[in-house]
């Protein structure tokens, strides 16, 4: 089982199939769709072979990938919406009587961290409204409240305790819920968004001890919306070191021997080794694009009008 | 009973004194104590007479009126803080196994009423420590907790709700709810601290409609921390109206008509005039010193440290 | 001469009228069209008499009143946006080697008066990049830099010495200004813009005591846009006042007498007397929306949306 | 000449004397003193043959390195401001008739970047107020004007000639530059202070094509007050790959034709290795602190009390 610290379904499908060198996957299934300027990979995690292996939960992890969210100009952001909220509808289905929960996980004084909550501050609610006037259904719109719990060092409370109590009052039909994640790749930060429909679990990658945020601890459908923002420092030098030292080989021939000792490693092992180097360092290292602010506030409008869109059929926009 | 606008009992009670030209308020008790730079007031409101009267809950309502809260600098700030810790602990006691938690009221997105959200997140919490220790009991801290619940236009989620929610999972011994007032005078806007053990009750003068917080809904004790940080233009209308003709009145003897007709009308009936001419104009108006967010941002410093020194008695400070 | 503080044109011809009795004003002409959302005024002071009636500079100023301004959906955003465009494109002509330096007025750290600085940081600047390349023309785009020089009491330098400097040392064509201005009437607040060639003048309304923008001591034409954000208490009080007093007189007929005489106090002098009775309150009191943040966000985009597609025909929007 | 991206004299020092195996560098010397929390270290660059060296300008470079700026409570933060002080006061000198104008180089929008715009908004002005009582002289403060004039992309002006514009007609005795650097160092960010009286000069190791804030150009004293605020990722990577083969090292024996292979790159070539690697990656990777936001609020406060306190001596403080 694999270490490195990814979210990504489709890193750790990645992951195992270079350790392995197989691209099958007992438990596990792959599909791709390319669109214009977006790919879609849904991997679906069948069974509890699957889950061990993968190291995530039994459920759909479809990853969109796109440049688009790397631009700021609207064009490019519009498109990019479209293609969340058409995978969007598709993991939520057409019933307009369903209400939903959105939470925004992470902590809002902490740029890379605080695209839920942003997300949050975006999103189009509409429960109070369907309280005043004593509704259950309308055409156009579905009953949506939304919270940012914070984080246990500012509210003392575990998140997931705050999202439990909340779900037991309000009794949502789904939960969904947006957060920052890890990436194994750089080239995947800000560039990637993933849609689970297997909730957030304990030990599922992040490293944030936290409980889980699933349908076996919250009792409803979860579905979790998430957007690598940071690569751990640990990561990119491990993966830097493999791309120097083939650039270095390609060069010279006389440090097979170093070299081979290297390949040998396992990934887990290469990475630990990093890890330990970067030990003297401080353990919260993230690396991140320079622009990270104005990079989080264009993700987090992309995410709420993605579900804007998909949960508001009726909403009018551009 | 009155129906101007104001959150403060000491208001409620100067309103009610001055209309019925008495000092004395049936199920009402008032004593003062001045201090170096801080007028102390307390009001009791001791039964449903009393209650009635005020037109606020059966509970003590301390008010520190001082112009320490509008200097920026250290020496006043730490004086105030002061002031109100030596309250906060009168109203706490001194029994460390309580639990706490404090509450954030109103909306972050408005400066103005963006106190409670600006204090809770200078708030010290303690529970996760606790927790993760498993401890009871800390000679130098209490468990704290704390949560900005938002507004219902954000979340779609009444307040009350929420604050319900987590008083029932995390269970503390008293709920501390910090929120921004409206004040009938502007002299005491930005310059007044009411800690009320009577909670937060609908119609308690704010007009915002939201459900109570108080002891009888939430189950607990519920201490209410304010300050008036705006004036609604009618109330400001209405004083400086007063003034106005005070002023020409003394320069002239003639209108006295017209002069004795508007002393005539009842304070309530004053206000209500002056409401439906504001009416062509924006409802939501309201009258701020210009420089609120630095205001504001200094207020949220004083009594986040206030309630830090009054729960956590063994912390360092300088 | 009036001293109603107005930084509107068009209000102080309003004002001039109705004291005056008259809809003549020597010196100054009025034009208007009313657009599908949108009522735009010319107003132009031709000459030294209509300077002095008006208490405003020589040159041209034209108002934009919309409703759109209030609402925060991208339709009525684009809509204002196109209004605004038009009539600056009418102002700038279509010569595209003229450079701009544009210049966002105001304290950032006070809402209210934060406008020019949020407009400035949404403005499309270039002159970089025409240096870069060592350009002095482009089909679409047109060279424009951009400064938010802070107040005096952030910065201790006098705004028009260092917009003065800048002006001397990057020799722009035109200066175009921002800023946040007051308004006489509430209901013009955050739904009026003034576009004026007469630049800022001291004493042009105002209040604040800052040296000129215009064209006489920068030596290139200056270009002021304007919001109205808020109105002063005794503006506001003075107003109200006026509406209930006509509101008790349409009830009764016994006040006659104090009627009349409010009604012969010129208007200047009613205002004075409200200053007064306001004495013992904050100077800086200000009357606002409550969504004040909100709003000035929303306006900032409009404006400098307005300017980047004035200034820059050639790039491409939605 | 290393072309490694450190800002710090220090640095420079160290990797001069790590690649010569010399303690010796002509034209610099170098001289510490230990303070209880606080490792002072002065660089003196006293000739070309020194700045050739060290790739840095003829002046005095004094570093501050202590881990009292990483705690955020109020004892740490004030011995660091006392020790920051202390210095600034060697450089300041004691003449009260100097006039100091201080500049906060970087970009707001960009948190690693806004250690001097977020210093700037701390400083006390005075300027303005020595200009309206027509003083030359105060026994407790000293002329100080202050601007941040943002960098190139938003404005479109170089910052040096935005500085010049402002030196040339406020006049002042000295400039002072506040600005974000970086170090080679993991463990000197955000734990570092560095005072230089070169100024900052073009090539200095930023990467940031800007040109110079010197006496040269400005005409009069220029003191940079630097912290590192961040490490690139090839920077990192490379220092990471050294410890990493280190530890391989010491547990296996026949690699070591590679090790040596390595050993023998000068760093100059490894960092160029490295940074030809992170190629297919974004240019602008940063390597931070995850909880950058606080820390660079904590560093400004730090850096503008020092200020404050060095240039008003009679100023009052806690």
């Amino acid at each position: 089982m694999i270490n490195i610290r990814t979210d990504l379904a489709l890193e750790a499908k990645e992951m195992y199939a270079e350790e392995q060198n197989t691209s099958e996957l007992p438990g596990v299934k792959v599909e791709n769709k390319e669109l214009d300027n977006c790919i879609v990979t849904k991997v679906e995690v069948m069974d509890e072979q699957g889950s061990m292996i993968m190291n995530k939960g039994i459920g759909t992890y479809i990853t969109l990938e796109s440049n688009l969210m790397k631009f700021d100009d609207d064009e490019s952001r519009e498109e990019m919406i479209k293609y969340l909220k058409d995978e969007l509808v598709e993991v939520f289905g057409t019933d307009k009587t369903k209400k939903t929960l959105i939470i925004g996980l992470g902590n809002w004084n902490i740029t890379s961290d605080a695209l839920g909550p942003k997300s949050i501050s975006k999103t189009l609610v509409t429960r109070h409204i369907f309280k005043n006037y004593n509704k259950d259904y309308d055409d156009d719109f579905t009953e949506v409240a939304a919270l940012s719990p914070g984080v246990m060092g500012i509210t003392g409370i575990e998140t997931s305790e705050t999202v439990k109590a909340i779900v037991d009052i309000i009794k949502p039909d789904r939960v969904v819920a947006i957060d920052a994640l890890a990436s194994r790749k750089m080239e995947r930060v800000n560039a990637t968004i993933q849609i689970s429909t297997a909730g957030i679990s304990p030990g599922g990658g992040v490293g944030n001890k936290r409980k889980a945020l699933n349908k076996e601890y919250l009792g409803v459908d979860v579905i979790a919306i998430g957007v690598p923002t940071v690569v751990d420092a640990a990561t990119l030098t491990s993966d830097v070191l493999d791309m120097a030292i083939d650039n270095l080989m390609s060069e010279s021939k006389e440090s097979e021997t170093f070299y081979n000792m290297l390949k040998k490693l396992k990934e887990g092992e290469k990475y630990q080794l990093i890890k330990d180097s970067l030990d003297p360092y401080d353990k919260n290292l993230i690396v991140t694009p320079k622009d990270i602010d104005e990079t989080i506030e264009n993700l987090s409008i992309i995410i709420s009008e993605g579900l804007n869109r998909a949960l508001h059929p009726g909403r009018i926009t551009k």
